[in-house]
């Protein structure tokens, strides 16, 4: 693009060339026009590219939090699971998990087209849009293996993690977030759930409660592990290793979720204001998703704190990260269309729902490892109430622009419709994620697929299926052929693969 | 924005209606040059939200930094101490802290609007803006938590981390890089000390001095750890429990430091040849200031390894990680006005000061577990006073066009007005830090509520305070109910809790 | 810029002042493409930038990979090597590693330009092209540094790492990458090898065939680890101390493999239909190599997860992250210019290709304690073999748009043009590295500076030269002086530093 003051002077002359002009300046236009479009590209793509990035990196801090919360004799499982869950994630979402949750057009129940990325991408979608989406499918499986952690089969994790990431999670993902989604608060023909959709922005419901229910089926037909509740039936808890790996876990997910929350915007070039140019517009909305989303965490860590300070007069750590996890599941639904000051209240409450939760599953003797099925299931669950009750007028409107004057949350004046919608969707995915993954989990545990043996259960899985112990801290030379008192104790598994297929570490 | 040809042409034909042409063409620049703002603030905004995770990821890098660096008993303790700094600083920063620092108009010492992102945002600053600050609020602290670490009660950190980051640094941030600040460079109605304000682009002095000094009080009033200096009063090192972590939390921190300096550009589209669309502009500057970052870093980890090697025998990696977060912190004055042949002189005059200060620190038995006072205060000093020398003409003026022909380093040919300016900040800083959170330890210490009590000290706070150790590295069943000699050493909360009151783990 | 239409109109108006007009509206267009020139650069930037931080993140991954995979004696030293490789190769890097790769105009073989970064930034390099190629730079040091883990004099690793970084590693960038480079597919001239050029990416053979062959050389020279093999020859595997840090590496090595695969394409903001302003441009491009990364890596690991239990019977976390990274390195040459569909075969064979690498290493009694000249130099090598067959020619047209109808994969019938200079590449770096990385290591080793004692060897090179042992789990107090039986065990060092020279942690 150039504009030659010599060449358009003649063609603006007395003896005007008006055809002439128009076009030399038409075509002026359309070029810078087509500039700023490669340009709104560009920015979006980087937008939602390093937000996918971000994402994933959540993989490593679940990777982290459930290698840290359960016991060293479990490590290499859990881990393995984690490292599956983005690997297997990759191959099934590219084969059918994507043409599931967004193979528009479609029905408002299961996508069907770009199967295996074909005829990919399309105006409405680009690579990034993709690697955005793996990184949530992957994240939901994450969540249920953190349930059954420390007593489940290998093969069962196989198959209950294909048939969740592959089919379970992305439908519930096709009706909340895609075009023909018959719960989308942006569904493309416009006719709404109760005139309105259901607001699960990030996906409190969709990642959250899918993973969380799913784990809490799993947890509870295999049962408790072994001397998680004595014979009176009261709590022991089976302490995790490494409060390190904890904290390390949960400031990676902390990281992440500033790509999860905010990132759900897909883009970030966006008026707001009809294109007049104004210093408010989607980059606002993007950075106020990010500090809701601090606030709701970083209260619910500080109610977390105190509060278990009161029931149990320790300061911990690990029961505040897990608190900080409550507030972000929370906040996830409603963090772009809710005020700062609300967040704070979300984060409030989930602190103390999942505390509840808590109670109850002692209660109930529901072992779960590294609470999934309370905090998310649970904080989850609440965080699309709190959206139905604090969602702003102008933020709903601004976030979901396809139909203006639609409802909002009850408490701010917006009456019942989108708490009602929201309260669909909680049921629909209770009754989803339990008539899929309730019946597979039960077929696994009647094939004796699911649980390990006590005996496997004693000795830890890393001895028993995955090549032997994940630690060995002690000084002396393994190949020393000596085994020490330190020895026998730490690494249990020496004996077990006296001498490897490969020059790899086996650990 | 769309031009007709068909639309245009008769508006310029002979018979010209030169008005509509005119506002035809016109709306059509309008509507571009509003495009070209929004695009302006979406670049700006993303780059500065994707900074400010990097800097929040610094959190991370503390934490495990800190967490390596003491004895295995007290790591759940420091650990927490980081998450709240995190957590709290959230809440603290949005309700007051914020509006403390930045909130103009008002006088040279405090701001005073926006409390509780009241008003918010303003054309002056975005939600990223007030996410960016948060993760600089939250890092003095944790700094100071280094110095205090292993002997300090938990409920003196909780009060003196809120008065450090809800008080004392929101007024330091003030003073140099809000539009009113008596000492900012930039300050709004340029009025500059000695004409030209004091240059800490990312805070060598706001962050770094603040959290060193602010620990250097803490340290000093409550004394050295048992067993630091023996009846001889010779310094016995104690080591920190886990060298892994220390390196995790190093590279974390560069890896954060990317936020911290270069981000704190706050934008990167911005011309700097007054629109001629030349290659050289902000950007070209942002990119310099991430190369200074890294020499003075990596020049002052090459420093102290040799530095070291020579006096004390060893090729020590904690050293060096020490070496390289000193240079880190004394580039951060300067990093975006020098140019990089000095970034590589100020790391390895840093690397000199932070052997040198901790040679006084022994000679003084002064005992300072993350070597924070030293580091981030004596290197953080140098700094200030390397930026006074070696600023560069060229890069003041464009990094601060606010007012041409301003005074630069000395060494530089600028005078010695810069140089005066910079020693101002350090002892202004010195003493308000002093003057504030020097009474305060003193206080919390005559009210017996700073150190913890010999027992505590010996047994580790995590057994005592936190609910338990944070490592169970033992192959055996926590609950076997059978401690063996190795269980008994490792764990030694295991009957501190017999039975947890909640399913979670309680390391 | 702004358009005043009562400023134009009477330019415009009957008796029309043609030159007046032509020159106000010429302005206003060069004002604007101005503006676009400077939004290009900001986002182009912002995207170079963060994908070098995230390539750097990658050093972070390598250092926990690495201590993970060692015996825990060894830690110290190996992560000492990490953070050198990045501060040393910062250094050298800037004064003339840079210089020597992207020098131009020089020759084909080496650059010789921008020594100590004068005369930067240039309209073709900003400083976020310096820190991108430096990120990189560091990478291949620390993959060398994995095959002589365990038994290399740190002296040893002075000199081979700067000579690495310094002049092996640059000389082959500007081969492949620079302007001038001899098998440059896109040289400046168009005078390309076998009218095509090698097309390695992101470096399958730059980077990581580099690392690899330099890391056999060393490890052949200086032989396995006392106890590797037995007295029948048979391998014995010395387990790596920690699978959570190998685990952490590993997945921070994915993370930053976003930035290091995508992140070559150096820009994002460039169309790919003439400036039509399509959906379909170079972001999309940048999209789909995050995709095929993503998918070659998922592949492998899977491959390797089932490979591995039928050749082993476990289910080893360790082997599939070990499988995920040869995933990774095989497709880092190809993930710009293959369908994701070809990813997955690439990622099949690259696992098989490193579990044949290992037998291979196990039958020649080869120890790689990281297998990294398998891993890196093996599943490299193939990832160039794999562009030359799968090369779509409308990617590779796009990718590289200096020369319209060039050969492209030889299985997509693009002829065998393209597949010989990747076999040339291939043949080329092999012939180099070891013609200059062989005479150094066989050098070093006949003057006795390579191979650490066998004394230090069983004790651990971090008692005997790295100022003590990585870790201290137990809760005693170090400064007690009751020697436990644990503490023996697990503190080596205690004895060998009775009292430090500093305040600063000295394990």
């Amino acid at each position: 693009m150039a504009c030659s003051a010599s060449d358009l002077a003649p063609l603006l002359s007395t003896t005007v060339n008006s055809t002439g002009a128009a076009t030399y300046l038409c075509s002026q236009f359309t070029s810078i026009s087509n500039q700023l479009s490669d340009t709104s590209y560009a920015v979006n793509n980087t937008y939602l590219l390093f937000s996918a990035y971000l994402v994933f990196s959540m993989q490593l801090g679940f990777a982290m939090l459930c290698a840290g919360s359960v016991r060293a004799k479990n490590t290499m499982n859990i881990m393995l699971t984690n490292v599956l869950d983005a690997a297997a994630g990759g191959l099934s979402y590219y084969l059918f998990g994507y043409a599931f949750a967004f193979g528009s057009p479609s029905n408002g129940f299961i996508g069907r087209h770009f199967f295996g990325l074909s005829d990919f991408p399309y105006p409405q979608a680009d690579y990034s849009f993709f690697l955005y989406q793996w990184a949530f499918a992957i994240a939901a499986a994450g969540i249920t293996s953190g349930s059954i952690a420390e007593r489940t089969q290998f093969v069962a994790y196989l198959i209950y993690s294909s048939f969740l990431t592959g089919f379970v999670y992305p439908v519930v993902s096709h009706w909340l977030w895609s075009g023909d989604g018959w719960a989308n608060p942006a569904k493309s023909d416009n006719n709404l759930l109760f005139g309105s959709g259901a607001i699960d922005f990030a996906g409190s419901g969709v990642v959250h409660m899918v993973g969380g229910i799913a784990g809490l089926w799993g947890a509870l037909i295999e049962g408790p592990r072994i001397g998680r509740f004595d014979h009176n039936g009261r709590s022991v808890a089976l302490r995790g290793h490494s409060a390190s790996l904890v904290v390390l876990g949960s400031f990676l997910l902390w990281f992440g979720w500033y790509g999860f929350n905010p990132g759900s915007f897909l883009t970030i070039l966006k008026s707001y204001d009809g294109g007049a140019g104004g210093y408010y517009g989607q980059w606002s909305a993007v950075g106020r998703t990010a500090v809701t989303t601090t606030l709701a965490g970083s209260t619910a860590a500080l109610t977390t704190l105190f509060g278990k300070r009161l029931l149990s007069g320790h300061w911990n750590v690990v029961d505040v990260c897990n608190g900080l996890l409550g507030g972000f599941a929370a906040i996830t639904a409603g963090c772009s269309v809710v005020e700062p000051w609300a967040a704070i209240i979300c984060g409030f409450v989930a602190a103390w729902v999942l505390i509840g939760c808590n109670k109850l599953a002692d209660k109930l003797q529901y072992d779960d490892p590294l609470e999934a099925a309370q905090l998310h299931g649970g904080c989850g669950m609440w965080g699309l109430l709190f959206t139905g009750l604090f969602a702003k007028e102008a933020y709903v409107n601004e976030v979901y622009s396809n139909k203006p004057g639609r409802p909002y949350g009850l408490f701010m004046g917006g009456g019942g419709k989108l708490l009602a919608a929201q309260i669909i969707e909680i049921l629909v995915i209770l009754g989803w994620v339990s008539a899929t993954m309730g019946p597979l989990f039960y077929g696994l545990h009647k094939l004796k697929l699911l649980r390990i043996s006590a005996e496997d259960e004693m000795a830890g899985m890393d001895l028993t299926r995955h090549g032997g112990f994940a630690y060995a801290y002690d000084a002396e030379d393994d190949a020393s052929g000596k085994p020490s008192f330190m020895m026998k104790k730490v690494q249990p598994s020496k004996n077990a693969t006296p001498n490897g297929d490969s020059p790899a570490i086996n650990v």
